[in-house]
């Protein structure tokens, strides 16, 4: 049934715009309420939507939970989900984890109390069973964790496997990849082992170190780089996220390692940051426009009675080359 | 926005018996419904779990309203706006508004239907007159609204001469500016008068280029710094935020000028940008942290009746020397 969004989608006018031609206020130019007045009739829209959803405890809020909304990518993601949400007429409340251990309990607990519609999952530390039995709406980016929350994410093994082409392509003999905590339960790290397949089976070796978990600045980063670079001291080249990339080529830099010459290096997600440096990074491209996209479409469906169990959005990703190879 | 007391007043019947057909509770008869039902259709009354808090009229949320979330100064303000206002019970509503041009007042709206408790300004385009009458929670960063909305900011006037003494330190005679939108009515842009008079009163020479209104992404900063570049090629310093010096960089290393011999950098806010390439830039550091805990402690006081009109809190910058000057 069609209802007030939809109208105003329709009309190309706000949700406001409509309830103002529903409650007869003249502030709405006569253009206006006809473009509304003909959306409705060809919606078949019945303008009594207030008394239906009357019992339904529609807030219109959807939480996004994030690990931390200043990280390059999930900032990123953030501003495009709300910019979606918007469009659907949701209002995006925030929650970043990282400071917050018992933030993503708290949005459960609010979304199972109707204060909120859905929820956008961009981060998980919860243990997995508190999920079970959840029959209200979830949209999970890049984290499994049940059947009944789909999931929207990048096609991470063709990431890791481009990274590792175009290392193959340079000529790389032996490769450190750094990668998030394993204990994380995310797919985003099936780009590193699909990185790592496909050097290992042309005979390279590969070196891996994990970062410790819940680290997401970029002085964190940083201080990693800095910690384990005296210990890869032949290696010629580095595979890691943005910011870690962008670490490890201003370490190597000051320590007069010539870059792509002596020491390649290739970023995953591509955000701005690599881009920023004089030295633009080749980089993995995430399209993290088109997952927000993607888990707000989802999410409302979901939201909607549309049923999408199971349902997987799996994004292309592409080979940005730069100047690191 | 209508309440749950102008319904039952509309609908000739008590508040309580609103509240029993809200919770759709048997106990109330089907004439009595469809009265009440009624009067909320005639009074736009949207009803949920929030709306239905205002009977304890607290909803425990507070709107941010931010230019851009993935900006580096803003994005790294709403992650301790909302890690602070968390510490106090609250959640974010977060609301970006370079790509929402009716996203600030749908939030005023929201406020005076008191289905948020208060509002942390970051972002002002609307009409300084919407404001006036307005007797609900507002905080803002850096945006003079009217005097009833106390004002969080830097010390910008320090911040501009603390940047114009370096560059005096270093002997530059010729100094390019590049500064936001001046029709923004915000007093961010008193540390380029700040920066300008100093510098005039010693006899540099200073140029000024303003950015077009509402850009913020690091690709339309670095395509007008391209745009502008050739117009100063005599030019000894540029002044200008993070993403605008970072962007400079670029170019000017792209071109061959050496940094700092030839030309001096330096940034406006200090955030990670400045100190992720391979040369870190001498910047004029916000302490960003201080300015959202000032900011939500000055909003809970509103919340919770504590008056503090005209109220301004200036926090202190420092210089921050990097390797551009």
């Amino acid at each position: 049934m069609a209802g007030i969004r939809d109208v105003a989608r329709l009309a190309h006018v706000s949700t406001s715009t409509v309830s103002l031609v529903l409650n007869n206020n003249g502030h709405v130019s006569d253009k206006t309420r006809k473009k509304v007045e003909t959306a409705m009739q060809e919606l078949n829209y019945i303008p009594n939507e207030l008394a239906r959803n009357l019992y339904h405890s529609k807030t219109n809020i959807v939480g996004l939970i994030l690990p931390d909304i200043a990280h390059p990518f999930f900032g990123l993601f953030a501003k495009y989900v709300e910019i979606e949400l918007h469009k659907e007429g949701y209002k995006t409340m925030l929650c970043s984890t990282v400071h917050e251990e018992n933030g993503e309990k708290e949005y459960i607990d609010m979304l199972n109390r109707q204060m909120m519609d859905g929820i956008i999952m961009g981060s998980h530390s919860l243990d997995i069973d508190e999920y079970n039995g959840i029959v209200r709406p979830i949209v999970s980016l890049d984290r499994y964790i049940n059947e009944t929350i789909p999931i929207v994410m990048s096609d991470h093994e063709k990431g890791g496997t481009l990274a590792a082409e175009e290392l193959l392509r340079c000529g790389c003999r032996k490769v450190l990849q750094i990668m998030g905590n394993r204990n994380v339960n995310t797919p985003a790290h099936l780009h590193h082992y699909a990185f790592e397949k496909k050097l290992l089976e042309a005979g390279v070796s590969v070196c891996t170190e994990e970062m410790p978990w819940n680290r997401w600045s970029f002085e964190e980063f940083y201080a990693f780089v800095k910690k384990i670079y005296t210990a890869y001291p032949d290696i010629d080249a580095v595979y890691g996220a943005d910011l870690i990339a962008v670490a490890y080529l201003k370490e190597a830099g000051a320590r007069g390692r010539r870059i792509p010459e002596d020491l390649k290096i290739i970023a995953y997600d591509g955000t701005d940051v690599t881009r920023m440096g004089a030295v633009t990074i080749t980089s993995v491209y995430q399209d993290v426009q088109q997952l927000a996209k993607e888990a707000v479409k989802l999410l409302v469906e979901k939201i909607n009675g549309i049923e999408n169990q199971n349902d997987r959005r799996i994004l292309d990703v592409c080979l940005k080359k730069g100047e690191t190879t």
